[in-house]
């Protein structure tokens, strides 16, 4: 298998981290396309995947998986033994909600934050900026932190009980927020406990001192 | 189980249809949320959707899922027979991809669309609009018919031989065109026919009819 990434992309990270969750980096074959480059929004790319975004996952018949949510689910479907995506039908659901509700609320609004209301990739990929949109992403990304925070004043993990996917995106979130330099408030307490737990898992402390600033 | 809902919004009916291909429409009780109102913003509603939007799924243990896909896995999963998610690795993935592009490139972005460059749901309700976001997405998914005109030129249903929770997703991106008047381009004929043949479900028949403007 190949995937296509960049290795400072949140959305690369989050791919990576399954891949290291489920013991199959080794599988894979690495692809670099240069996000500063632009390289994700050629012709040639978005043949491989017409959204034009990092990852994509190449399997050995030639299918390409783009879309984080649709890889994690399909490597932790492959050997019959779901980690991270639910066992029972109500995990599936809660799971996949909260995957959503992290991007949407957080990561995606980051993304959006970064590309529209920063510089972003520069001038030649950033080819259409709307800041004021940006800045309300940014806004509402902020606002995700409290939620998440309340979330896990009452939980261990983003979809309750077990570590899953969805801890997997904020993570993302986390990754993101660091590099446009939007910190997680300081009163989120029980979000930041519980971004300091999750590096005590290897798969994501390897990850994170591939694509974080150092401080 | 309950769903709340309102009947002429496209994303609660791509759950409707969900429940009747599952046969189960009539083992779940509807609640309505009034759009035009606003009822989906109140705090009492987020407190079920942090997001704020429909449909959601309440249930009989309390527990509320929101957002289609996850919904959409979780009732699949209910009887081990999943129709709509796929079966194996490669069919889960694909599926999920497939339903995630006709989100973010069609549905979601006609959704915007109808939100930020249009009245919306009124001024009440549509507290902040970026008109201009709102074009640049009703431009993203005019595109995306072109996009998916072409991938049904060489394959029966959206993420390939089987129909899928992804054929439902972009159902829900026609529902929202018709109730913003922007019509799919007439050159567009594989995507047409592929509308018109998804037209002899019954489940997609019947829905149709609670949310389509008539001729």
């Amino acid at each position: 298998m190949k995937i296509y990434d960049w290795p400072t992309g949140p959305y690369p990270a989050r791919v990576r981290i399954t891949l290291a969750e489920k013991q199959m980096l080794s599988k894979v074959e690495f692809v670099r396309i240069n996000l500063w480059k632009g390289e994700h929004k050629t012709a040639d790319f978005r043949s491989k995947n017409y959204s034009g975004t990092l990852p994509v996952l190449e399997l050995d018949d030639g299918t390409f998986l783009a879309e984080c949510t649709a890889i994690t689910v399909y490597l932790d479907a492959l050997e019959g033994n779901p980690t991270l995506t639910g066992r029972t039908p109500l995990e599936k659901g809660v799971i996949q909600m909260m995957t959503k509700r992290a991007e949407i609320e957080m990561l995606d609004a980051i993304s959006v934050y970064f590309h529209h209301a920063t510089p972003g990739l520069g001038p030649k990929v950033e080819v259409y900026q709307n800041r004021e949109w940006g800045l309300y992403q940014r806004d509402k990304a902020l606002r995700s932190m409290h939620y998440f925070d309340d979330l896990l004043r009452k939980q261990p993990f983003i979809a309750g009980e077990a570590f899953s996917m969805a801890d997997i995106a904020v993570i993302g979130g986390f990754i993101f927020a660091a590099i446009v330099k939007l910190p997680v408030p300081q009163e989120c307490k029980a979000l930041l406990a519980w971004y300091a737990k999750m590096q005590e898992r290897p798969s994501i402390r390897e990850q994170l001192a591939i694509v974080s600033p150092p401080h």
